[in-house]
């Protein structure tokens, strides 16, 4: 039987290993422009490494998965970080797994809001996007320049993921 | 009398003088992740300079303005580019103007739709934030570091803003 995951609702202090979570929270808020507009500052940083390594904004539209979901590799990204912030969409899976020696080690399911983004720090595993509902646009922050910025590993045995919603 | 401008749609060609449009053009696109996402790659650079510059990710929530609006002021920042991403959002306005001799010439107003974002290009006159219906939440990718990285500038005599909708 493949390993069930079991889905956790996402939040900063149990992300902390693997990133940081992109929403409007209080703490981070200063009022600028006079008082009309309020900014929450610095959610994240993007860290990228390497000569001629440029900051890229770009669009990810991300088809839905269909659940349960047959989780069977994870990817990381040497050189930099990457973020995922959902544009009017809703609740998506950021799906992560702490490093075990050079591979991707049991899988944690974050189920986010269509409020929360995350920002996956620089060579930590993670699964690629993951839609549930919908058609789904996200903008994304990565890296762009010369180097290999991906890794792949396949696991031996698959996870499941549930039906979150 | 004031001023009273004109509002023009936001297109790729008529704003390449003050930096890019961020949205999903079909010309960027390419498909990954096994042909579950569309990728829209590199709608635009974060352009940082000074020593200690991270690029940052951060939410604005905007408060609508009202119109017609009496432009006054505009803004430029000499050390980094910022983008703005409407996340979830209505229309909204991006205003900006030529350089003339260190001050912001005659205003342009784009309307753009709540699927166009832009990045005002470093050291580009723009006036703050405009949200047109609503409180509006926009993602924000600008510069965090030290140095003087804001030039406020008011006019002798100000514009006026009809309203877009």
């Amino acid at each position: 039987m493949p390993h069930l995951l079991t889905i956790e609702p996402l939040t900063e202090a149990a992300f902390a290993p693997f990133g940081t979570v992109i929403e409007a929270d209080p703490a981070s808020m200063h009022l600028i422009n006079g008082g009309s507009t309020e900014r929450f500052h610095a959610l994240a940083y993007a860290d990228m490494t390497g000569d001629g390594a440029r900051v890229i904004i770009n669009i990810f539209r991300g088809q839905p998965r269909s659940f349960p979901y047959r989780l069977t590799m994870m990817e990381r990204h040497p050189l930099g970080s990457q973020s995922f912030s959902p544009i009017g969409g809703g609740p998506w899976l950021a799906v992560v797994a702490p490093d075990d020696g050079g591979k991707p080690g049991l899988p944690r399911v974050f189920l986010a809001t269509g409020s929360q983004g995350v920002n996956y720090g620089r060579n930590v595993w993670h699964h690629p996007l993951m839609a549930v509902d919908a058609v789904s646009d996200f903008l994304v922050v990565d890296r762009d320049g010369p180097g290999n910025n991906l890794v792949e590993v396949f696991y031996d045995e698959p996870f499941i993921i549930p039906n979150p919603v």
